[in-house]
């Protein structure tokens, strides 16, 4: 088990709302990451679709695991996210965050979250504040 | 009861996710609502805080209220929001929603988050695509 | 002339593309400014109104200001814009910008931008990563 | 020559202001394109680089020109930018927009640009309506 995914483990176990979505990581590399997770009946709204907030946590989540890979804590300043086609219960969902840029401070990500049938269903951009703060391992 | 109370208590008694995080609102008006929750253990990640899609998810309810309570059902294309101090276990927060613009197709919103202490936490900023359905009343 | 009126007077003297545009300062304040331009015919894009790069530089300008006013150099990290109604050649419009938070390391701002006709034409939320390098007066 | 190449030749000459940027179209195609432009003293602002406005204004080009493609007039709503590196007097750049998502009513893209040193300066997401005009050609 390489360092990432220590970190990301040890992240997961701490990480409640994490676990109620039922996130579950496919890959976690520096800088990268792939989650999967499935929308339950209790996750949806009065439009009868999956709450925009549970698209939103799920990359949320990738965020703060591909941004604290490295081993520094790193916190969101600000995200912004795109919903393209509605989730629906039972839907089984993946994402993937790649990073767009990392500086001493800060870092950026972006991340498409995929449906079942491989459409892509919402876009995430999200950047990290860097501090100074390490993860033990 | 006016009609956007009565849209907006419809669909919450729909939105099992805005039941779980333990929405109730303050205020319902057209363009325009107040809302309150509690920060729960099981919200919190691996920061030691809540996870950010908490707060997202309590704006992104603001942001569906609002918009609804026209009458025309209304979902949300693109929104953001910006972190400024984190959420706590306990924390008793309220948010409002605030109309920037509605026009036939689209309508954008301003919801800021503030906790116990009258802190802004969060600032979040969606725009929604207006359908041609009506809610039923 | 205060502190932050000095240090905009000094930015504006040295930033070509506010001059390009236009941009007159009404009121600085610290966090806080309101300014005007005008539309001119070289703005325009190919659909007939303005660029919306245009409303955006306008607004990023009042990011810089508001930010800037304290003294302590700030740059912007992450923006977004939304579009609301259509400006036309010969609009001369204002903007607001209004701090939401202010931290040790960064600040974010809400910025309205109006018409001649005080219709609210686009949205802006920005975010700047506070320097610790002083600005010289 | 395409129609995605007449609508955007098209475009250009009746943009001012992408003209006064110096855009010029590299690659034009449906729901894709790369362009190029050079950072010009006149564009630079009070703290030494280009203004956020100009690289801001290159990716909304690019997202006029990716969106309208295929021959639908289709106008920016929401627009985010997040700045990576500084832009300098002298820098050449390229920008990319890559299709995220295309639907009746919507559609969303992602651009990056580029410098000279192949860095990546800055990451834009932008999301239009289309409306239902279509573009002569």
């Amino acid at each position: 088990m390489n360092t990432a995914n220590k970190i990301v483990a040890k992240m997961i176990a701490e990480d409640n709302f994490s676990r109620w979505l039922g996130i579950e990581p496919i890959l976690i590399e520096d800088g990268h990451c792939i989650l999967k997770m499935k929308i339950r009946e209790e996750m949806v709204n009065g439009l009868g679709s999956a709450h925009g907030g549970i698209a939103f946590s799920f990359a949320d989540s990738a965020l703060a695991f591909a941004s604290n890979s490295y081993g520094r804590l790193s916190v969101a300043l600000e995200c912004s996210i795109t919903f393209a086609i509605p989730l629906m219960t039972g839907d089984e969902i993946t994402c993937e965050a790649t990073e767009l840029s990392l500086t001493n401070k800060t870092g950026t990500y972006h991340i498409e979250i995929s449906n079942q049938k491989k459409q892509k269903v919402a876009f995430f951009k999200g950047t990290v504040y860097r501090t100074s703060k390490i993860w033990e391992s």
